[in-house]
């Protein structure tokens, strides 16, 4: 039920999806009327076996704080969610709510990692090639060393279970000389030397995300979401640009119209949207946050990052590496 | 003599540059042999009365540290150029060497502006309509309130220099959201109210840097440069990405040529070397810094940017607005 856009785009989202991916399943948390109502002008024949609905009676709000949603929203489709996750009944939950009630819940309910200090919120840049995962993007606005250092091995994971060997992590900072930067990390940089579950780049600089260099870009919650923030305007932006600039005469219309049916995966990748889908980590089991602010065709994206990770589960390689390490 | 390149691409840069801009005189400083066996393969006769070479004995490294350059490079292309923008000889200074010695030199001879605790690093980033300065990019990774709201005093110079008009200022932060972000930024965001000399926006994302909903974006240097650096290197990744599809066949090479003849502006505001040319404010006299890694076109853009603040004077306005809340 969150987001910015009323559920029926999601919910057209999740029946295209079941439509394209014959073994999942999915089930649709909220108020039961209003999923029903916009199922009802859907074919859902093909899927309805694969598509449930579960009735929740309150919903949190984009503005509620944290804390109050975790005390006062335990029958929110978001909490009812979670648990089904942490119940184990369902794989990965995914949600468009607000991102600090998503969070707090899904410590409360599903717990977070032993050796975990506190979970965070990462991406999968839309790099051609080797993937490469951002984090923190948001969820700790001040870290330590040690937290930086549990964000490179979330990270390390992320990319083990997508098969990228030897996984190659790069620590953020303003340039690559080892005296630059703050003190958290210069300590930083020490601890995340010699581990043998990654390869470790040294210092790295913003365009490294975007350059097929790392595969993990460790950073703290400030400095990754003005990283990720900053690109996707910029992404944004262009494609505008580029819109205004094709709309100007009938000649440009039409190359503009032969360029977009020719170079549609190029407008994909630019797109946000098509990249829509972070990942909360650290926690036991798999949490994807949608764009509050995503359609269809962004949700449809998270939907694929959420059915991927419950595939791969990379909080179980964590959980195992962190368990070596202890 | 800086940058990575040779000076070659420099010196025709600035031959091309005064054959554009018939009002403008250049001095190069640097190894004169060097130089003049540069000038004597170009065609210079037009613009030979507005050009002069400047021999300078020393070269700062890009690897020296600010303070060792300081006591020992005072024999420098560096040094000798800031003298001259100093003495009143020269109107502006553009380098393309070790930015940390640069910073150094013109706080020492330039001097700092009266109420300004250091210089920051800024730039115009390329979006169309309003110009947005970001600052601080880099010099100062660790800042308090009250640098930060010199800083939005300097881009707000900048702005005005400009004529926008009212010039619009926001904070960087994680959110648009009060409560958001640390200490430092709630305590600024109290500072930037109520100034009669900009309209404050209050919190905003790093997205605010390409949306034209800004002309000043103040914060930190390690958010700043993170934010610069990654959007930069998705520019550049995205520039590789179009080339190599275009140049896939025969068809997309034909469709490519006849986009790249007629989008061409839109390339070029895409392209990092475009915007070249990054400020040094809150110092007496206009500071110029090139990117080192720059070529002839981006080093032109450099030398357009120092030409437009040697006419413009933001230090000016600056001077006299700290003069006035003294």
């Amino acid at each position: 039920m969150g987001g910015d856009e009323s559920p029926h785009s999601f919910v057209c989202a999740s029946v295209s999806f079941l439509k394209l991916h014959s073994l999942a399943h999915i089930t649709l948390f909220g108020d039961k009327a209003t999923l029903e109502s916009s199922l009802s002008t859907l074919d859902i024949n093909a899927v309805a076996s694969r598509l449930n609905v579960v009735h929740a009676g309150q919903i949190v709000t984009p503005e509620e704080k944290p804390g109050v949603a975790l005390r006062s929203k335990q029958r929110s489709s978001m909490w009812l969610a979670l648990s089904a996750v942490a119940s184990g009944e369902m794989q990965a939950v995914l949600s468009a709510g607000n991102t600090g009630a998503l969070m707090a819940m899904a410590r409360h309910l599903l717990g977070t990692l032993e050796g975990i200090e506190r979970p965070a919120i990462c991406k999968r840049m839309p790099v051609s090639g080797a993937p490469c995962f951002v984090l923190d993007l948001g969820a700790n606005v001040k870290v330590g060393a040690k937290q930086l250092r549990e964000f490179a091995l979330m990270g390390a994971a992320l990319a083990e279970v997508e098969g990228v060997a030897p996984v190659k992590v790069g620590l953020l900072n303003v340039g690559e000389e080892l005296q630059k930067g703050t003190e958290v990390l210069q300590e930083t940089d020490k601890l995340l030397r010699d581990d043998p579950r990654y390869q470790y780049l040294g210092f790295v600089e913003g365009n490294a995300i975007f350059e097929g260099v790392a595969n993990v870009v460790v950073c703290d919650g400030f400095a990754g979401n003005v990283a990720l923030k900053a690109s996707e305007g910029l992404a944004r932006y262009l494609i505008q640009d580029l819109r205004r600039y094709f709309a100007a005469s009938w000649w440009r219309k039409f190359l503009g119209a032969l360029l977009g049916l020719m170079a549609i995966g190029w407008f994909k990748r630019l797109d946000p949207a098509g990249y829509n889908g972070a990942l909360l980590v650290g926690l036991k089991g798999v949490v994807v946050k949608s764009h509050g602010g995503a359609d269809g065709k962004g949700f449809q994206a998270a939907l694929r990052v959420a059915n991927d990770q419950a595939q791969r589960r990379p909080d179980q390689l964590l959980a195992s590496w962190l368990s070596q390490s202890a």
